[in-house]
């Protein structure tokens, strides 16, 4: 049985997505919860590496379970048993059978994050890990320019922390980046067909240092334009950051591949 | 000089409000930022005694300053110094001078707190100690008509954890009692001009338990009209409770007593 996972988690717990020896990972904690279950390893594929301290509100990742016991032959009863085994840091949203094809990271066609400002002399303490708090003046008007600047097909490569050789392709396709406020909340909203590492981070950071009015934003389009701009990029804080949504396929109106 | 605080903190890193030997509190931690900046003890004042757990959007508190050095004689000037010293789950949002007669707790008007309950099978992971988990039926309208049955003037001493020995006069006029539902996220809003010890996790705890229809609405009314009511009272968690904002009369428009 193949399972596909919607999970959600609170970053400021965790040391990323990804598995690292020595380090508390979303991916160790879900695959201890499943070998607590099962009995025996499994291997537990997501769809996005979140960075340490980026919040999930839907990451998806896909398990293959071999032979199950009649009583975990549903997926309801896999999310239950999971939930209880898991800290409330992390929570399987929803657990549904899917076809052997289904890979979280392969099938994925597009995905949302959003990236929370608060623009404010005082940062909330429910904000505190959850938000980039920003001070002082901020152009936001120029902000909208630049996220329009953005959206469209580019090649990414200036804003992504990995060099060209680790990534082949760094062309990706924003569809849209929304910039919505309120009050002293700002929202950066990226979707795209794909995101290279530390993009949406590297794109907040540039955005806000263009709408501080402390990066020129010709330096922005320089290095939207693949050159080797004059100063350093930006990489806004992981706390900010959201991974909302992706978005796979639909058939048979079920919303996954069976 | 007196000094009116607004202060927000994130309830689940402490002890409560008051100070108590031993115990991380609020109170504690803003006198020992005092402290650290006058170079002796002084006392903050706060509006509400709230429990470990429950969370501060705008607690008001007050100290009495004595003589302080010229660069400390802006209330911004000790806003910033403050916030400098606190953890950032705790923030003063903004200090203002006050006369001498103003007294946080004495003065209040009345106070507004919100309870938030998360209504579905999962709570969120960055809901987690903010709200109280609720699964299984609900009855929404069951919920509204008990708030509406409790707004007004009451003796509420069927909703205190204290005696009424301890707390002589138990009646409270709550000017309104709202539930607001967005999606999963119901609020339970509470306008009063005061409130008992746990009297609002109690109210909550009563209303829900009323709406999963667990408890009868005879038995609530019965121990809002002071009878002994036949079954335990419930205590809805410190953790879902938010006090909102705390109103003083407006003295030349400054919203402050000066």
């Amino acid at each position: 049985m193949n399972l596909k996972l919607t999970i959600a988690y609170d970053g400021s717990c965790f040391s990323g997505w990804q598995s690292q020896s020595h380090k508390k990972t979303v991916q160790d904690i879900i695959e201890s919860a499943f070998a607590d279950i099962a009995g025996h390893r499994i291997i537990v594929h997501g769809a996005s590496r979140t960075d340490a301290g980026v919040h999930a509100l839907a990451q998806v990742a896909h398990v293959t379970l071999g032979e199950v016991s009649p009583k975990m032959s549903s997926p309801e009863r896999w999310q239950s048993a999971l939930n209880a085994s898991l800290p409330p840091q992390v929570r399987i949203l929803r657990a549904q059978r899917v076809s052997k094809t289904f890979h979280a990271r392969f099938c994925a066609q597009s995905k949302i994050y959003r990236y929370l400002l608060w623009h404010d002399h005082t940062l909330p303490p429910l904000l505190y890990q959850r938000a980039w708090h920003i001070h002082g003046p901020l152009n936001f008007s120029l902000m909208k320019e630049m996220a329009s600047i953005i959206s469209g097909i580019h090649d990414f490569r200036g804003f992504t922390a990995r060099s060209g050789a680790a990534q082949k392709n760094t062309i990706r396709d924003l569809y849209s980046v929304k910039v919505a406020q309120r009050g002293k909340e700002i929202s950066l909203i990226f979707h795209g067909n794909g995101f290279l590492y530390h993009m949406v981070r590297m794109l907040a950071g540039a955005i806000v240092h263009v709408a501080r009015e402390k990066t020129d934003p010709k330096d922005f389009l320089l290095r939207l334009h693949g050159a080797q701009a004059p100063i350093a990029p930006h990489t806004a804080p992981a706390a900010g950051l959201y991974l909302v949504r992706i978005f796979y396929k639909k058939i048979n109106g079920l919303g996954v591949e069976m």
